[in-house]
């Protein structure tokens, strides 16, 4: 491609398969004012002396204030400050309103619950055609545990860890004429449920309750007046339903209870059993996160509802409020 | 923090919060020989004119090379690169020589399968402590549409990306009084298990199976002889086995034969059918890959993998070599 050609636009897009962080770079403007600004420009640079960049359009408003300014603080943002990104990605008035600064070593503005922050005295600039770089000696730096927001053709991101060695499941390598493989989505998805539920099921089992029960008491502890048919309406796309014999043995465990009108609700000790189920579904997810890091946990999540969004059968809406029965 | 304890150690990883790409950076030495190294201290700088940097050690053993070169490539490396990233970050000797290196408009090296490359013309060196920065012109550029490669912390990563809109699964905000909401793990696997077994359903409702026939026929495409114990030992995690009626069934069927020993195998119709489900197993995670994104389904069964391997509860090797029977 000739330089005449080049293509704006086709740049962008191509920098943009560079995955970077997101931060908000602070500073205090001679006139005593805050500023910031969002950055995924930012870079380490130097150990010793310890040295991060960062860099602004010439045509940016605050251009002058940041030259000017002694100190700027970098703040790496995390997953839960992408409301913030967008904030300081704007061009509002009063970004800081909602924010208790913290107090730093300079006049900079200092953001609390960032992944990492680094204070920073204004050290030097140099030219880069349309922006300016700024480089900072850090003269302090805090660290908390949060997942960083990423950002990456032009969205916010998360990260899942790669461990070192990659992870395969079968001892063997798989068998090239096989094409049934432990790389295969639904495979992974239904191993990954039914070795959860199979956690789940040693408190099942001490209640004598089936998966089907499980579900159903689960549904009825969110939507708590439902008639035998209606709760199948929940449970039709796991394959699973209740009969009147399940009805009428959940009724004999004294876990649901028949309204006057076909209608029936958990008993307290219902309730109660579905919030243990509820617990220990918990205790697991927590075990997972400690294992496999809370943002590789978040990003599972959000893949998960967005695959549920796209293979969205029409199930009806399970947190849905319910007309008054 | 007072400067006098800053400790690099802590700077390094406070530094690694911010997530980046990787990069290899390539030229060619003045005796001829081609040089790179991996970096993640890329970062885009200017449109007008289109400038990037990165930066380098001043101890490296490149540093007067790419000084020297009057041009210089950065390769964005893609998810499949992991190896070479690991190889342009070692000193090895010889890094390319299994590339099949294309023509670039430099004497700089041009590795193929990259997420984006960016030819430059190396315009300026700053110092920047015990690094050098090195400005280039992009005098060319390209990008295909492979996943990038991501770091952080240390580790390779993998990125999710979040839509504009946060996901939410229920038109209604969860009630705060109802402790079992859309965002619980456990309902999440479920959700997404159950909805993508809805789609084989249709198949399988065709051909009168239900999901235990259908588990079992897919034990059996991958371990062909086996004993009805045997098959029960690889299905008893979900819950789901299959009794003499189902084999009865599944006999009659024309899909398992039994062979002389109580040992049960696919017939080629079983075979067939076992195909048929893992093509539309295929198809259905094809249109996952086209809606979601290539990089996104990956990173999703990268946790799926991690995910498993943390809650196995001792399954047998479904893919391990069998016993000649």
């Amino acid at each position: 491609m000739a330089q005449a050609e080049f293509d704006n636009q086709a740049f962008r897009q191509a920098l943009g398969s560079f995955t970077t962080g997101v931060t908000i770079i602070t500073a205090t403007a001679p006139d005593g004012t805050p500023i910031g600004l969002t950055a995924n420009s930012f870079n380490s640079v130097s150990l010793d002396p310890p040295l991060v960049l960062w860099s602004l359009a010439k045509t940016s408003l605050s251009v002058d204030a940041f030259n000017e300014a002694e100190h700027w603080n970098v703040h790496v943002l995390s997953q839960h400050q992408q409301d913030l990104s967008n904030t300081f990605a704007s061009r509002g008035e009063d970004k800081f309103k909602d924010i208790s600064l913290e107090d730093g070593i300079s006049n900079a503005p200092l953001i609390p619950d960032c992944s990492a922050r680094f204070q920073c005295r204004n050290t030097v600039t140099h030219d880069g055609g349309d922006h300016l770089i700024f480089i900072g000696e850090v003269l302090d730096f805090d660290q908390q545990t949060l997942p960083p927001l990423v950002f990456q053709q032009g969205q916010y991101a998360m990260t899942a860890r790669k461990p070192w060695e990659d992870v395969s499941l079968s001892s063997q390598p798989a068998a090239p004429q096989c094409s049934y493989n432990e790389d295969l989505l639904g495979y992974l998805i239904g191993r990954s449920h039914f070795q959860i539920l199979y956690r789940m099921r040693k408190i099942l089992d001490e209640q004598a309750l089936e998966d089907s029960h499980f579900f159903a008491l689960s549904v009825m502890n969110i939507q708590q007046r439902l008639t035998l048919e209606e709760l199948n309406t929940h449970l039709d796309y796991t394959g699973h339903s209740l009969s009147e014999m399940d009805v009428d043995f959940l009724v004999r465990q004294d876990l649901i209870k028949k309204l006057d009108d076909d209608v029936y609700q958990l008993t307290s000790s219902g309730q109660e059993a579905s919030l243990h189920h509820i617990a220990q579904a918990k205790a697991i997810e927590e075990e997972l996160i400690e294992e496999l890091g809370m943002g590789d946990v978040m990003a599972l999540k959000l893949m998960l509802k967005r695959l549920i969004n796209k293979t969205d059968p029409g199930l009806p809406d399970l947190w849905q409020e319910q007309d008054k029965k």
